[in-house]
């Protein structure tokens, strides 16, 4: 059993691309396999996996480390059983290598289909997030890739131990322990070696914060999927219905505020804010949601706090909304255009003509007529796995499943054909 | 008519994003009148195209650009009637935008749609090519984009007149005269903005020498689509039929030389090498190729020239060929493993097993059995037009029709649905 935590990065890249071409041909039943053995090592391995995260817990107290991002690091019994429980969904995903996407036979009896394969390698840059060690490694097996892991020197010990599990779990299922590496050990210039590695990494994902993911984007020569942040805008019309505006707000606002589908900026009609804005804004604070208005915002509730320029930009994440009003749908969509971060865009109305140019002119992965923004989930829209919010516009746009990890090739079938 | 090459290059972008957001609206109807308009311009337009043409060539003699370069940028009656005709053909395409791609109605009722979308504002840098001025900006027309164009200093004064005749013809059919625009004036500095324009720009594709796309792929941030070299091979498997050999490769090197599908390596396996490889060289000797072969292959074949190393790896775009003995498929693609540039590969057999591992196991945008590989393009493939062929794994692999000019967006229609 070669050890591949003593191997220099180089030997890490080319180890991964042999193991991605092994697991080009490699049929389902081995993946998932491979998955029910990660799963069990997770359960099984609870005792080697709880005092590395204590190590890196403990080092990052030492360090200063945000008791939010110390949770976030954190691992313990409920936390590895969901986690084996998310590997268990992955399994009863369909696989999507092999699948035809298009396909014909041409006039001269040429036979032409685009079937889905592999990327290849995949890597990965998130932070302290040592869920996203498993969560990545799952659905690129299952999607047929390698994954090369660089997941922050905060949970070098708690990844260390995950990514041997799951290599000790692939080599018991027959697969390439290379499958699936770390490259925590090479800290930052990991990193950057990393987003340089072309024609050894065929696709990027950064998952984290906005600053982590700029960095990627703007440093990575290997092709990147940018999954990003959501400044996410729900524009109430001058004809929409009052009970629906409360209830798309409360829900798009409250059910969840952390993630990236939950609504940050809320425009109001002008004429309609009489009617409307109370209701709206009683519910909110009901909720305890503190609202950053504009001057006619504060007018009309008084618990309003200014809002500042930085407001209309701000992915809070949080209790906190801002509500502005205008004059018509064109100043709602300049707005959006402004501030928008091309997640998810949604309007309340009743007015025909304004729900289609809403729809076709606001440009977005997601845009909506009355539903609330946190039906951007992959789940929700049926994929199944939850791969990713992409907010880019080449290859995946959208909630990404398991497709989005794959290229595709054209498979030419002839029977001696050339060309006149 | 305000006159855009008074523009500086920030408020250029400006202006292209401006007419970008105007394009995605409009009619397939209005698309198809500012087409013909370009096609006509075109046409109508060579009393201003063939002097600014000749300024370029007589600049290009003077600074010593060869023979090759100065045909590739001459323009002249018959081939700005070609490049109309080529418009035209466009017009005739189906228009990609607005075609829902999937769709479903979700259990609560939503119904969610992934409908074709523009990218918005395309980038191309080219070099000394005038007719990909004309190629991308009626492309990126009929696929709702607007296009900002470097097409390189050498032809600078033919392509501002082609941009010229292509803003007025936009004008005429009521579309911005800022959705194609040229940024040659800026110079080398304006291609190195160009490749850092992220917010402006939503997707670059180089189209060129390898240089030039290996530039634009390490030192761009905006998103690139990569129309790479062709280094093709043929494997010529033991039991390949002797005719279908002579025919596939012949056609493949000779019927279009300088193209990128075009075979550059034949691999031939060794324990059919007596009985095929005679007559497909000969057949090749006939057309007047240069064979570089291995030791076999000289022994077999006296006119071959040695192969180097530096053959193995080449695109020669000319009447020159390598090839090679191997001792079995494994080796063929553990050859083309090394060499291939993920454009197309082609084997020639008659046994099952052997073409099956082939077509799973090789990794290039194409694989084919028993086919020229000249058929790798979007014309043969039914596609209509020739938008260039993908090397890369993200958004699109192999030949691009138009649909591979759009991005998606999800269109989600409720009736007041919020997320329990």
């Amino acid at each position: 059993m070669p050890d591949t935590a003593t191997l220099t990065f180089h030997d890490k890249l080319v180890a991964a691309r042999d193991a991605a071409r092994g697991l080009v041909t490699i049929t389902t039943a081995q993946k998932n396999a491979a998955l029910q053995a990660i799963a069990d090592g997770v359960r099984g391995g609870i005792e080697r996996i709880v005092p590395a995260n204590e190590l890196d817990l403990a080092n990052g107290r030492d360090s200063g480390m945000s008791l939010g991002l110390q949770d976030r690091l954190k691992l313990d019994q409920p936390r590895l059983e969901a986690l084996a429980q998310a590997v268990e969904q992955i399994i009863a995903l369909t696989d999507p290598v092999g699948q035809t996407v298009r396909g014909s036979v041409l006039p001269n009896g040429l036979s032409i289909n685009q079937v889905r394969v592999p990327f290849g390698v995949i890597g990965a840059i998130y932070e302290a997030r040592p869920n996203v060690t498993i969560d990545i490694a799952a659905l690129a097996l299952k999607s047929g890739n390698a994954a090369v892991l660089r997941g922050g020197s905060a949970a070098q010990h708690t990844n260390g131990v995950l990514v041997e599990i799951i290599q000790d779990a692939l080599e018991s299922a027959g697969l390439p322990r290379a499958s699936v590496q770390t490259i925590d050990e090479f800290g930052r210039d990991g990193a950057k070696q990393l987003m340089r590695a072309r024609g050894f990494v065929d696709v990027l994902i950064p998952r984290g914060s906005a600053s982590l993911i700029s960095t990627v984007v703007n440093e990575s020569t290997v092709p990147v999927i940018e999954t990003g942040a959501g400044v996410v805008h729900i524009f109430i019309d001058e004809s929409a219905d009052e009970q629906m505006a409360v209830d798309i707000v409360r829900n798009a606002k409250v059910q969840r505020p952390s993630v990236c589908n939950a609504v940050e900026t809320v425009l109001v009609h002008r004429a309609a804010a009489d009617r409307l804005l109370p209701g709206v804004l009683q519910a909110l604070r009901e909720s305890d949601v503190t609202v950053h208005g504009d001057e006619g915002v504060i007018q009309l509730f008084a618990d309003a706090v200014p809002a500042s320029d930085a407001d209309w930009a701000s992915e809070y994440l949080s209790l906190d909304l801002s509500v502005k009003l205008v004059d018509s749908i064109d100043e709602a969509m300049a707005h959006i255009r402004n501030y928008t971060t091309g997640h998810t865009e949604s309007i309340i109305t009743n007015d025909l003509h304004n729900a289609e140019r809403f729809l076709a002119e606001v440009d977005a992965a997601v845009v909506m007529v009355n539903a609330s923004t946190r039906f951007t989930d992959g789940g929700e829209f049926g994929f199944g796995a939850e791969v990713g919010i992409s907010t880019q516009k080449l290859h995946a746009r959208g909630p990404m499943g398991l497709a989005e990890l794959t290229s595709t090739k054209w498979v030419v079938r002839g029977s001696g054909q050339v060309r006149s």
